[in-house]
């Protein structure tokens, strides 16, 4: 295993020491590192807390700051993170308008955020929670029961932190949420394993011609391991999979996120992208806007996922909305 | 070799069609995919103009748009562009306030752009060029007489590109630009090799406990093929080659940029952040400004670079300036 850490136990610490040192403008630690919130609050304002497991930067906490999360709560590498720093969280960032949190669909997550909301409670904190369960792989998978949370996580936290940052209702926040998942499809694919640094092997192991199709973003197993193909075959199986699910119809105005994995270029994810557009305008689907780049990832595996979202005029006009955090940012 | 493409002769275009798809608010591609141009030009405004090999996207491309350059070149994926792609690029963005070449330091690269620089000013246009030499690692190299050109052409290209949107006069942007030269320093070192698709292996092996201290941009080789370190003293021999090359002092403000190769994830770039850090600090050295990312990539090579540059007033006020580019952007 050859990584750019001093020891497998520091570098979680180590990391978010570096984060927080190259953002303080936008974020602070909070102490013993439980949670990465903003530096500056918005007093009236619904918090926004989300978390989860670490090697999937930038998310989560380089979506804090404005327009996206209020605080973000990072376990270990693929490791939920405890209630009590979710719990620190919220007393840390609710400002009296309740508090969000968005939980992607793992069950140590789904546990522990829940324990955390019931804390918050007892404290007489108004708390409401959101899944993200958009992966259409697989049914069930290694960590969850149901449909995996991917993708759609880093669209619900701009969508839902432009809509807390215009002031509505903590119960109309968390309907967006519900709507963003409900509007939303992902699939991944793998060309290379990943190596937990705790681990120290890679987490599965892949052939030199082979990728693993539906893979998730903690190298669960996914559909099918197969041969190599080409880009327009890959993406062609992912995108039939996430538009036929929902299904996005013929003059459906959508984003279109082409993630990259941790390991995997630029120039191929624009190839990635290219097919994608030609086969979405091949069934009258417009991407009206897009993401391109690594911004939820499983540490250095090879491959990209595709994530589509219905377009509302809503979620455009939020989607748009002015940004700054150390992951995403525009019109600041 | 595994790669999202769908095949060799074909990727360097889709990639680029891709990219003008989803950038098509700022950009525009040039007939035969010769150049990548801004899609609203300034009047009056200097024209910047860079290229070079592709496979270290964003660099150049992702770098086109307000407050950087008006055009870039691409050649294939580690191969320079040709003569007429900087003619063609240059008479479609010169809007009469003279063009600005920003040139790596490679054979190809200066021996294609001086050519062009001869073209254009045949056709009447007022032209400079600027060569980008920041890397400390070794004196001469596989395509290099004098020090490669590195992290520093993105630091330049920002600086320069805000100059020039403030309608400072060639001869002004061009020095800006030597200055930036002056006061940058690089390194860089490598986990991985990278393999270029049209050779299909690659560009060099590397052992399992094993990492090229002082690598190039496209695998060339540095000072010395190591055994695998702790982040800190990777860092420490980078950092220290840097700062006692310009030399940077004690007192100095710089802006810190620690890039990664492609693909090496940000938890780790995050490490090596923390550990720069701590380092500039202990000499006296104060990080006010730091870009953390994968900005020039070398297709999908693990391991990372650092740039340091001595930031002037006016450095930083032109750093901060509005940018809005695929690759950079903030303030609009």
């Amino acid at each position: 295993m050859k990584k750019l850490i001093n020891d497998v136990d520091s570098a979680l610490s180590e990391s978010l020491d570096g984060f927080a040192a190259a953002h303080a403008d936008i974020v602070s630690l909070g102490e013993q590192r439980q949670f990465v919130r903003r530096r500056q609050l918005k007093p009236g304002k619904v918090a926004l807390i989300s978390g989860g497991g670490s090697g999937h930067e930038p998310l989560h906490a380089g979506f804090v700051g404005h327009g996206m999360l209020d605080a973000a709560c990072p376990g270990q590498v693929f490791t939920s993170p405890t209630p009590d720093q979710m719990l620190a969280a919220a007393q840390s960032v609710d400002g009296g308008a309740g508090v969000l949190f968005i939980v992607k669909n793992y069950s140590g997550d789904m546990m522990n955020f829940e324990m955390a909301a019931e804390l918050c409670r007892a404290e007489g904190s108004d708390v409401e929670s959101v899944v993200v369960d958009d992966d259409v792989a697989v049914q069930d998978s290694l960590y969850t029961a149901g449909r995996r949370g991917v993708g759609a996580t880093v669209l619900m936290e701009k969508i839902a932190g432009a809509a807390a940052e215009e002031r509505r209702p903590l119960k109309e926040v968390a309907d967006i949420c519900r709507e963003v998942n409900a509007n939303a499809r992902s699939m991944g694919m793998a060309l290379t394993s990943c190596t937990v640094p705790a681990a120290g092997t890679p987490t599965f192991e892949l052939g030199d011609d082979e990728i693993e199709m539906g893979v998730g973003i903690h190298g669960e197993p996914g559909r099918e391991r197969m041969k190599m193909k080409q880009a327009s075959e890959i993406v062609d199986m992912m995108a039939t999979a996430i538009v036929d699910d929902l299904p996005f119809n013929k003059g459906d105005q959508v984003l279109a996120f082409v993630n990259g994995m941790g390991g995997t270029p630029l120039i191929e994810l624009y190839v990635v992208f290219n097919e994608l557009n030609k086969l979405l305008t091949g069934r009258g689907i417009t991407i009206s806007r897009n993401l391109i780049g690594s911004y939820i990832t499983s540490l250095e595996m090879a491959g990209c996922s595709i994530t589509l979202l219905k377009l509302s005029e809503d979620f455009t006009k939020l989607w748009d909305a002015p940004v700054n955090t150390a992951g995403l940012r525009w019109g600041v």
